[in-house]
């Protein structure tokens, strides 16, 4: 079983974030993890792009009825034709989770991984727990990221 | 069609908070409206108690593969087997929400309802937008909860 | 608890199936029982057409995104936003289920409730199971149905 | 986006399902194709176990609350928590499927499958439509799937 890290965020976002997505995929897929978000736009398009450039595998787990939704940096897309419903599976989903700014479906994601116990590290997030690890760099984020995925049991 | 009125909050909870979901259940079902929750215990649990005993309709969306897992006030279970992937059916199926204190699980709940613009009416709970109306007493809450579901479209 | 009957069938059908459909509705309501259906047209607003009629509670698990979406029969939508994933939560919560006719997604919702042990009474449905009773008027159909909800715990 | 290949049955089979799984596993591995299933056992643990063989990618898209329920030929777990209610994303996630044996879970993949226009090629396995299309080695069924997994649209 190969290791996963989510990334979570919002669909339109900065360059700055982008930016920042897309170095957390690309040094996710160095570390040989896989990739999992919710395959949409900005935040979890930026970092399936970075992933993508090191060669890395990338799962997108939509909300729409079909995998033509996903952003073009998904290999496989998860179709769950369930909406923001799919925000808990994403959660499930990932060993850990780094979390880039966010709007309330992002949030909806922060609370199962906490409900869950799944680590989260964040930049620019919802500060809703001291529970989440404040990261800097995306080097920082998935270091903290990677760590605490191979630490834990998967919940 | 009827008007519903979710009650979410935490399923294990204090003394002051259980007797306020209890008094806001009484004042949903006075107002004729139907109660919508996660069905489980102590928030839960109390709003459906003060509903049934005005002769109010309840209704527990809840997390397990048997209806039996519902609290004794629940009049109808709808059985998910979701765990908290329930949680955003309770918010969807409500065209209102009070929310009374609440852990992650309430999080996830008043994420979708603010993603989805459903109005939330606050009571100890989590401070993480504005939009979130606060209220003083069960029936300010469930005033302006019923007024807030009357004059907005179900989303 | 309240005791709920299912009924599932086609969302376009016949005048034949609609008059059925529409009898076993009026014969849950008298019943007492709580009509739960996924919602929508043909089979499943005739059957709350019926119950209404006799002045019984109908629950529609529709699979869009708005309450809006439902028969003008059903009293309260649970609002899954699931499409027809929902399928699964209208077989699971129901203690038992009328069939009448249907299409591939009655055939998910007849295979769920085989799975899970829920009691499924057909009139010119899908002959997959011997489990499935087969029942020649409405009245004995939901005879039928209401003696196996009685008699099984929910599951 | 790779193209995905479901493989569908009960989960304690026959030796004979069970060789035939793993051989169809091996095939779709061998087409570069990913395999998509419910990451249990019987027939799920055998087709991933043949895709390892051959180097291919694993997904399991699992009922439970952990990836550790998953077979261990599953290289990335998908987990949803939502019991039976995951068939509906088993169907949806695949481009093609193959279905072997099967019990009521499988009926209800086979009727999604069906619902949502997604071929399916089946291996003694239920015949509920013409659509499905029949096939007597794991090369023919794969061959089969693999050229209407192509030829088609993701629905």
């Amino acid at each position: 079983m190969k290791l996963t890290i989510g990334v979570i965020g919002e669909s339109e976002t900065t360059p700055e974030r982008y930016e920042f997505a897309y170095s957390v995929g690309r040094e996710i897929a160095r570390r040989g993890c896989v990739l999992v978000c919710g395959g949409m736009g900005g935040v979890m398009e930026a970092a399936c792009k970075g992933a993508s450039k090191e060669g890395g595998l990338t799962v997108g787990i939509v909300p729409g009825a079909s995998g033509g939704d996903a952003n073009p940096y998904v290999d496989v897309p998860i179709v769950t034709g369930m909406g923001h419903g799919r925000n808990v599976i994403v959660a499930r989903s990932s060993n850990a989770i780094v979390a880039v700014g966010g709007n309330y479906g992002t949030l909806s994601e922060i609370a199962f991984a906490l409900k869950l116990g799944i680590p989260i590290v964040g930049f620019h997030t919802w500060e809703v727990s001291s529970d989440i690890k404040k990261a800097k760099t995306p080097r920082e984020a998935v270091d903290v990221a990677y760590s605490l995925a191979r630490g834990g049991d998967r919940p």
